[in-house]
C-alpha cells in the first residue's frame, strides 16, 4: 500500500508517518519509484506499536526508539529487554548531588533492606525512586514518604506476578515484544486503575456528594 | 534576583526559564527596567515545582499548565484538583470507536462491578484503562489482561490509603498543591518501585545469574 492508505488504515497522519520514518521508529517502505514507497501489513502493525508506545505508554521518541531496537534485536536477552523497557518508562532526570539526594538514597536503601529486595545500584527504578524522593524533599513536601511502604507492598505483589507470568510462559519466540509491551502498557494501566481506585475510595469515604 | 541568578540557583537554563515564562508556567518577574525583570524566592520555588511536574512527573507542558492553574486557584475544590491532576498524569488518547474499544469498555465495566468500585463514566483513569486495553487488543496482545485483577487489587490498597491520608489531614491551607504533587510524584514513585520489584522478583526466581 502507499503512504496514504497506510495513513487511512492506521488513523495516523501522513506527516506523523514521515516523522516516524525520519526518526527511525518505522522502517522505510520498499521503493517502487524514486519518490514512491510501498508499505505492507508489517508496517501497519509496527505503526500501531509505535503509537501504543508514544500515546498510550507515554514514551518519548528516543525511549520508543530504544525499545523498538530491543524488540528488533533477535539476539537480545530477556533481562536486557526488561532493563531497556524500564529505562524508557522511568522519567530520566539529570541527577543532582545535594543533601536532598543523599537523604533520598538513604530512604531507598533502607526500603530495599527492610523489604529484602534484590535490586542493583543501577536499576532504573531505583534511580527514579531516589529522584522522586529528592525532588519532593527539595519542594519541602513529605506526602509521598508516608505512603512509601504502601506503594512498595503493592508493587511487590505486582512485580512478582508480572515476572511469574513471563517465566511460566517460558517462550522465546515473540517474547521480547510481549514483555516490553507488557512493561510499558502495564504501567499505563496501573496509573489508570490508581485514578479509578482514588475516585472510588473518595466516594466511599466522603459519601455520594463526593462524587465528581 | 535577576534571571541569571534564578538560573544558577535552580539549575535550570535561562532558555528554559524564558520558555516557561512564555508558556505561562512561571509568573512574570517584576520589571525593574524595560528589559530587566526581578525574581524572588517564590519564583525559585515555583520553578522547582515546574521541573518536578515536567521532569519527574513526566507531565506535558499543557498538563503542567492545567495543574498549576488549579494550584493557583484559591477557590478550587479538592475533588476538582484531584480530577485535574489525574487528567494530567493519564496518557490522553484520541478515543477510537471500534470492536477493540467496545470489548475494552466491557472488560473495564466488569472489573468495576466485580470489585464494587464507585467510578463515574468520565473518570480519567477509566477512560485511560479502556484506551490501554483497546490498544493491546489491536496489537493482538493479552499479556496485561491476565494481570488486571492483580493490578486492580494493588491499586485498591494504594488509592484507599492515599485518600485516607488526605482526608485524615483535613487541612484546607496548602492542601491543593499537596494533593496534586502527591498524585503526580506518587505515580512516578509507583512506577519506580515497580521497576525495582520486577528486578528483585526476577533475581529471586531466576537466581543470581539473572541479575543484571
Amino acid at each position: 500500500m502507499r503512504v496514504a492508505e497506510l495513513s487511512r488504515r492506521s488513523g495516523v497522519s501522513v506527516a506523523s508517518i514521515k516523522y516516524y520514518l525520519r526518526e527511525g521508529l518505522l522502517p522505510p517502505g520498499e521503493l517502487t519509484s524514486p519518490n514512491q514507497a510501498h508499505y505492507d501489513e508489517e508496517h501497519l502493525r509496527r505503526l500501531r506499536l509505535v503509537r501504543a508506545l508514544l500515546d498510550v505508554g507515554g514514551l518519548t521518541v528516543a525511549g520508543a526508539r530504544d525499545v523498538l531496537a530491543t524488540v528488533d534485536d533477535e539476539q537480545v536477552d530477556l533481562h536486557v529487554a526488561l532493563g531497556t523497557a524500564q529505562d524508557a518508562v522511568m522519567a530520566s532526570v539529570q541527577p543532582v548531588e545535594d543533601d536532598a539526594s543523599v537523604r533520598a538514597e538513604k530512604v531507598v536503601a533502607d526500603l530495599v533492606a527492610r523489604r529484602g529486595w534484590r535490586v542493583s545500584e543501577n536499576n532504573a527504578g531505583r534511580r527514579a525512586a531516589v529522584d522522586v524522593l529528592a525532588t519532593l524533599d527539595r519542594l519541602g513536601g513529605d506526602q509521598v514518604v508516608g505512603l512509601l511502604d504502601v506503594y512498595a507492598e503493592a508493587m511487590e505483589a505486582v512485580g512478582d506476578r508480572e515476572v511469574a507470568a513471563v517465566v511460566d510462559r517460558d517462550e522465546r519466540e515473540g517474547s521480547v515484544e510481549r514483555v516490553v509491551v507488557g512493561i510499558v502498557l502495564g504501567g499505563a494501566l496501573i496509573a489508570a486503575l490508581r485514578g479509578m481506585a482514588q475516585e472510588s475510595a473518595s466516594a466511599r469515604r466522603v459519601g455520594p456528594s463526593g462524587e465528581r
